[in-house]
């Protein structure tokens, strides 16, 4: 027996405090260690029992950690997890193993677990959540999604009483960094990704935000909860923003438009020829063109933003720091209260609500409107030839605009609400006319 | 025994529904019931247990309700909410008597309670609070505060792990409407009134929405959750938008401004002379201007917003329709999920939590910066004789223009930040200068 687990034993398990488990001691964890030092007296007010952190694991234990106790930390975060005496794990390791293992033990062992784990809970939440329902324990990712910003209660518990029809979510602030400068500066994509690195904004491998990876795991777990249904990382169809250039941006800007990554997760409409077939959902992270005047073209720099709408409240969004050390842990502190507090009722939180298994639709089923930029021949009739095509593939077009330059001519289209499967047809026609020289881009236009 | 008690009791009540009693069927209560109906074998699934309606309780039965089976109604609300077989309780009245004995008895009886009561939470929330604790149920309120939009749970759960220092909201849609309107119009607070009352906007009688009083009990409840305290309806300071003219607008425009009627909630910085004091709160309700770049100018119409700020989230908004029947019954359904899920766990959720008890500081405490209109005489040496009246109360000025006209002259100054009380003795000192012949408006100007 451990001194800890001695002193354990011999206090009144009824006044004592709760006992915390850190997995991961990083930019997150330790700021959750600092605020559980100096907030304390207030967390465990608001618990109604003092928390104590018992112990940390870290993967090495050379490093200098100023201000936190040498004796909390362990290499052994497989002991810590099992200890007898941990009531609550909060996990910010990140990545697959050993966070899942390390999570599926403490709670095999009785624990409560709070987790930032964007990739774990898109790969596999539903082993996870099944877990925590058999151990009778809570799982809170309240930091997993737009750092600070309370979107997993209110999508998990204030508007669960509604039809939620649509997310639209700003959810990773490396490419709304990216894009944002992008917009200001007019300045290139891998230029500004430079810049965004030297900064702090943006990794050193920055692939994870760029390709759009990141933004498609919290669209997973979005899509998740608001549709109650299970969605993996591997269900989101994913484009990043390396492809974005400034000449999109300054084509978004001439239709009163801004390019932004989002994570857009939809119900289908009911289909009025057969309103008793199952709706689907579509859940995509891609760059797109939105309006202006749309609540989530003014979210700038690092900061993220989630869109809602739903049949009874409307439309409803969410704003604030997606990242950082002080938000996450926020998030992570907030989740820790209140596992704590189920804990002293004797009563878990909600757990996973998939009841309603909603199938995800292909992509090529998703229905939006378009941005295409054409390099055509300057020869008379290219438009009516470029136009026969769209109809052929029963895409209409909204309008057209053309800029003349020697020899060869710019044609922007937009077009108006098609399936993404017709469009991508129309791409490929459009690239085996002689008339055309170039499809330069192809961007989505959303918010309308 | 009632039919209803008889089938009750024959019914395993390990599988039976949740039986659910309306108080109230009014824009709200119709809501509830309607998608109570449509959205039933949902709202069953996410809770885990059929929910079943057994009673609403209305002033009079000769009126007719559209799709509402007539023998659920009773004008005997007493005797609804002490029926044996009602587990959930929904009061949609309004006001505080009858809700509060209703509320109080139907706790009494064991059932849980959701509520859209503003008036009564601000004026008497303790008691409430404390007769769910003794009860062992329930107490929920999400709709009493900015209509659908998720602002109460993540006060009380998401941001419960962190130190929120100002919660700043447009809670009340119909002077945001008003406001907003005169912003966009140039027309004056009497016939935009005229309008808004026209358009379903404002009721016949505006008092309570132009006065400040519904926004003030919003804001004694939003800032009872964020800073842990009691806080009621008359702790509150409030002005209401009456004397908000054309003119005060359009010199809130000149200064890159918009106005809004606010309430504002902010805990008070740390004393650095004496950093172990007891920090106060200040809760107030009145027109200000605020910069166009604040995330809260945007917020047109008759939407919300809640803008919060907190020591390690930063800064948060929350933003959606603030009223009418489909947004508030979303957040009401939401709550009643809620508080079912809780009930087949066994355990309720939060409770009030006042133990910070921290104390309201008086409005004259209140440090913030001013924007006033002054009509002087045009004379020589009026600028010296009156930046010496707020020099002499301690007022920094940080800018002046003066508007010239035949024989007097306006002259608009904005302070640096001072205390209302400072404020409050320079305008009356102003007022008895020979060369000041009238204070022509005073505002505070937030958000910066």
């Amino acid at each position: 027996m451990t001194n800890q687990q001695q002193q354990a034993a011999s206090v009144d398990p009824v006044t004592r405090p709760l006992r915390v488990a850190l997995l991961g001691c990083g930019v997150v964890g330790s700021e959750v260690v600092r605020l559980l030092n100096e907030q304390g007296r207030d967390l465990g007010a608001r618990v109604g029992r003092p928390l104590e952190l018992v112990g940390i694991a870290v993967r090495r234990l050379n490093r200098t950690r100023p201000g936190i106790d040498p004796a909390l930390f362990t290499t052994d975060a497989e002991e810590l997890v099992r200890r007898e005496d941990v009531d609550l794990v909060v996990e910010v390791i990140g990545g697959i193993e050993p966070a899942r293992s390390l999570i599926l033990a403490a709670m095999e062992h009785g624990a409560s677990v709070v987790t930032a784990n964007k990739a774990l809970l898109a790969e596999d939440g539903s082993t996870l959540f099944t877990a925590a329902e058999k151990a009778g324990v809570d799982l809170y990712f309240e930091a997993a999604v737009a750092g600070a910003i309370p979107i997993i209660r209110p999508l998990r518990e204030s508007l669960v009483g509604d039809e939620i029809t649509s997310v639209i979510g700003i959810v990773n602030g490396t490419t709304n960094f990216i894009l944002d400068k992008m917009d200001i500066d007019g300045a290139g994509f891998a230029e500004t990704l430079a810049e965004a690195q030297e900064l702090g904004y943006a990794e050193a491998d920055p692939t994870a935000d760029i390709e759009g990876f990141d933004a498609a795991a919290k669209a997973a777990i979005l899509s998740s909860l608001a549709f109650h249904s299970r969605v993996t990382g591997a269900d989101v169809y994913r484009e990043g923003i390396t492809d974005v250039t400034s000449t999109d941006i300054a084509s978004a800007r001439e239709m009163g438009c801004v390019v932004k990554l989002l994570a857009i997760c939809q119900l289908s409409e009911v289909d009025p020829a057969a309103p008793d077939a199952e709706r689907t959902v579509s859940v995509r992270v891609h760059p797109a063109m939105i309006p202006r005047s749309h609540p989530l073209a003014g979210v700038g720099g690092a900061y993220n933003a989630v869109f809602v709408e739903s049949r009874s409240a409307g439309r409803l969004m969410f704003y604030g720091p997606g990242a950082g050390g002080p938000p996450t842990a926020s998030a992570v502190l907030g989740d820790l209260v209140t596992v704590a507090r189920n804990r002293l009722r004797g009563a878990p939180g909600p757990g996973e609500s998939s009841y309603a298994r909603r199938t995800v639709s292909p992509i090529g089923d998703v229905v939006t409107r378009y941005h295409l930029s054409l390099e055509v021949a300057d020869v008379a009739g290219v438009l009516a030839t470029i136009a026969l095509c769209f109809a052929e593939h029963e895409v209409s077009i909204q309008t057209v605009r053309q800029q003349g330059r020697e020899g060869d001519a710019q044609l922007v289209i937009v077009t108006h609400r098609a399936t993404d499967a017709a469009l991508s047809a129309t791409v490929e026609a459009l690239r085996g006319l002689d008339v055309v020289q170039q499809v330069i881009s192809v961007m989505r236009v959303e918010g309308e």
